[in-house]
């Protein structure tokens, strides 16, 4: 017998899609990849001697359960120098990975039956930390209109007695779009005058093109936030994320770490030593420059296609584009894009229900000329 | 708010022990370690050379979430060269540890309310990967008369119509004791008969004394198995372990292992490829003659202190010792011990509450010279 809770979690349908591109590859097709939520880029050079340094030097044991003191302290001395934040590094937990975080957040806040609020689309994973812990996510549908986040009064009209959270993410996956400061402070008030939680997911905040980012911790002490070396710093196979609680949570976390991960991976926590160095930052700000040269070619390129992008992606490095022009069942299309045209994009039932059946994902995880040949084939797809 | 599971997680108080050891080495005391259940060697050089050469060679972006084809192979190839078990690649999954493959197989088998039967003593995170999945883990009392495991009596006694599951591990964390085949055959019927599932966890597994070890999947292909390269393989910081699960459970905990870790990390898979080979084998064989003279060092020393091991320690690096002639309370004379004689151990009370108060764990992952030293210490402390 399976516990019921597997029944909720389903695989992603991109999965199926990748495993078909490959197949096609396999069979001679070259196919371009605008499907993978992961950066092209290796991890930066420094990072990466980092990490070999330490394996010659034989740092192969565990580490604290709450990650490495001097990681710990890198990452509040960043939080300090960027947005002039006082973090203890107390508050900070080293996690696997971004998901590692959630996992522990969702796990310490959610009994059975409590309600998360969360968007429609919105990345998949998030409900299904809810379910595996027995909870309830509530996809809250929102639009283009107040670009796919939460506004004041949705959030407002969605809060249920049983509701114990509301998870946003800034950037946003699927869409890219970000919330301001003072509309994030809105969302937060909410939660407090409802005694909930906010938990914000910020795993591309250093991915924003727009003026200069924000963390949610500027808004007060009781917001919990999620963070990565996955994406802005190049490192998702290292499985390196953090995150940063209200002091009164993190006795707990860190009871809970223990026992779900007992800690961190080594090697990973010493190569993220050198993810703040000013060299690794230059590496990363080139490459930062360069997803934006992406993302300025790909939206104007998909909007003469005839794809729409309702709303302004200023960050993370992916763009939600309503394909309603081509067919009103996103999910075939994407099978007949990747079949016909040879280019692997993700439907949008992968990120909710709420008109999925429109829009299309497109990743900018590829060079500048993999997004032009894929351009180029659909166009030709197209018949234009 | 926190979640009412956090209530029943408690943290281990080896982890305070620990904390007051280091505070007591920070004033200048020379400190025993016999409580740390990790090995002290680090990572033997193949692997570590491994790891090194992945990360050159640019190997940092995600792995499938299963893990790597060929890790996956090797690791049944390993079960077919000393075993002669087919297992189908297929049914192995890579984890970030074999606590994600704890994890992975908990929240498969468990709905809020399931029971799970485990021994007590036992590991102490398993009653708590039961607890965070709501469930109810059944701590059984196991004596020295049946080596600390499971006997087909005991089992059959506790099972009841909400069990869905027992979890046995040979040899055992703490007391390092192995069931033979036969009697987990036995117990394989027990629960075959009642409809559940059986859990094996073989970290330990390499690290025994005796005749030639075996694998629960000899049993039959309805066997969960967890594995690690923890301990024997000396890999402890790089979080990799495995599970062996029956063929109708892969999809399903592989859609759970891409929700909860994406994947394992990619250096440790990568660098486990040279787990296998024969230098590594060499080495690793080198390191459990080591244990075993450490065992051999250290069983009788203790016994002629007066602590006395009722059943026969034949694998992993614990020593399970009743104190019972110094003290009817362990949790203080390990206080004790450490405060006056300078000697870090492990109070039974974090393996469970069946006569807690008479044990002690004695780790040897530490040098003989530390261990001598350590039995000198308390030999002076006894007045003998």
């Amino acid at each position: 017998m399976i516990a019921r809770r597997l029944s909720a979690i389903t695989p992603f349908h991109v999965m199926a899609l990748l495993a078909r591109a490959r197949q096609l590859e396999a069979e001679g097709r070259f196919v371009v990849h605008m499907e993978i939520g992961e950066p092209d880029f290796v991890s930066p050079t420094p990072i990466i001697e980092a990490g070999i340094k330490a394996l010659q030097a034989g740092y192969t044991h565990y580490t604290p359960s709450g990650g490495l003191p001097a990681l710990r302290e890198a990452i509040a001395n960043d939080y300090q120098a960027r947005f002039g934040v006082a973090i203890a590094p107390g508050r900070i937990l080293v996690t696997p990975g971004a998901s590692g975080a959630l996992q522990l957040i969702i796990a310490a806040l959610v009994d059975p039956g409590s309600r998360v609020l969360m968007t429609d689309p919105g990345y998949p994973c998030n409900r299904n930390f809810v379910y595996l812990y027995d909870g309830e996510p509530v996809a809250v549908p929102v639009d283009a209109k107040h670009d796919y986040q939460f506004d004041r009064e949705t959030l407002e009209a969605h809060w249920t007695d049983n509701t114990v959270a509301a998870l946003i993410a800034s950037p946003s996956n699927p869409t890219g779009t970000a919330l301001s400061r003072p509309r994030m402070a809105e969302l937060r008030q909410v939660v407090r005058r409802h005694g909930g939680h906010l938990i914000v997911d910020e795993i591309y905040q250093n991915l924003y093109y727009g003026d200069k980012p924000f963390t949610a911790l500027e808004l007060g002490d009781d917001v919990f936030v999620i963070n990565s070396f996955s994406k802005y710093f190049g490192m998702t196979g290292w499985r390196l994320g953090w995150l940063v609680a209200p002091e009164a949570f993190i006795e707990p976390l860190n009871i809970l770490a223990q026992n779900l991960f007992l800690a961190a991976p080594t090697p990973a926590q010493y190569a993220a030593l050198a993810a703040f160095g000013p060299e690794t930052r230059r590496i990363l700000e080139e490459r930062r420059e360069a997803f934006r040269t992406r993302r300025d070619y790909l939206l104007p390129a998909l909007q003469s296609l005839g794809f729409v992008i309702h709303a302004e992606p200023a960050g993370a490095f992916y763009l939600y584009a309503d394909c309603s022009r081509f067919s009103d069942d996103s999910f075939g299309f994407a099978d007949t894009l990747l079949e016909t045209a040879g280019v692997a994009v993700t439907p949008g039932i992968d990120f909710g229900s709420h008109n999925a059946n429109r829009y299309l994902r497109f990743a900018y995880t590829t060079s500048l000329e993999q997004l032009q040949l894929g351009v180029a084939r659909i166009k030709a797809f197209a018949g234009q």
